[in-house]
């Protein structure tokens, strides 16, 4: 089995809310970073990755579709289209992800997996039969896709996995990507400066050096 | 095999950082909650529970071992005195453990197996050969204790579940509690009021109800 992995991928002015520690230069070199992480790991795992981009970029080896609607629009109407073969789709900020933690997921013996994602999010779905699902991301997105799989009679299992579990969104995230990480994105914020702090027993990360 | 599992537990005026939306005595109760629901996950996994507590309380059912050392100082005297059975030491503050969750720690292949918590501490260890290993918590343990393993020559895996590596310290944690929790502690929360809010795309937890 070598499902497609759909990767929803925004490459201008991605991860907002790094803002206050990363100009957008470099929150779109991060981004790009995370997502060959997320490809690597897709690929590790024997699936076979598929970019699903909001405009056109450079993606190297890399499919590319050009998604003219929002996220929710975009990958219904890619399931539309689909052949019913299996899909994955996983988030593009996931970069502890590697191959044995995506082959829980779709190794599943129920008739879907979701992830979710801190804060009631959904990380990564898969789907053996993606025509009878429909997808409504963003707010409670696990809860709201629990319940459509419950409503379409789709047998659905919870992967309980941290490094599926954490997205990287906020400055304190970046802690879990210093600790877990061993990809490109780790290395990108260390060769930026960032490195872990420990502060009345709280863990954080420090910010760069200055430049010299 | 039947594992004893060692619960480090603080009854007075714990979890301080709840301070902001529940009293003393709220977070008193709470963290009860929360240590009954790990109870209840530890034996559900075939372990035999022990409160390692900081002073003498109402355990019910449960063993009660006192400590009046710190955390590391407690656990590592306790380590000397065991009899080289396996062990497993679990937080108090896991409310989103498992029967499965901690069946996956406890049925390790290697020597020992860790599952790391947010921000780089240490949520669960099983050691199979206690003696063989020291505690060095509080900071980045995570990574002290991996360090530990290595040079005792102890292989360690690392369990990857969001539902052991989520400890409830803050307010933004109780959004995965209210989402993922099925136990006591969750019904108090639930009983005082919480409830889960999106505000702006970002899910967070309402105060409680104001009292009628």
């Amino acid at each position: 089995m070598c499902p497609h992995a759909l990767i929803p991928y925004k490459p201008t002015n991605p991860k907002t809310r790094l803002s206050c520690i990363l100009s957008q230069e470099e929150r779109e070199a991060f981004a790009r970073a995370m997502l060959v992480d997320v490809i690597d790991a897709v690929k590790d795992a024997n699936c076979s990755p598929v970019i699903v981009g909001t405009e056109l970029f450079d993606s190297e080896d890399v499919q590319v579709t050009i998604a003219d609607a929002d996220l929710n629009g975009a990958l219904n109407s890619l399931v539309q289209q689909s052949t019913g073969d299996p899909l994955l789709i996983i988030m593009a900020d996931l970069p502890l992800a590697t191959g044995p933690s995506i082959r829980r997921v779709v190794t599943t013996e129920m008739a879907m997996a979701i992830v979710p994602g801190r804060g009631g999010g959904t990380n990564v779905i898969f789907l053996k039969d993606p025509a009878r699902f429909h997808f409504d991301y963003y707010g409670t997105s696990f809860l709201k896709h629990s319940k459509i799989a419950e409503e379409a009679g789709l047998s659905c299992e919870v992967i309980d996995s941290f490094r599926l579990h954490t997205d990287i969104d906020e400055k304190e995230d970046l802690v879990e990507l210093l600790i877990h990480g061993t990809g490109k994105s780790r290395k990108y914020l260390e060769d930026l400066g960032f490195e872990l702090a420990v502060e009345r027993g709280r863990v954080g990360v420090t910010g760069r050096k200055k430049a010299e």
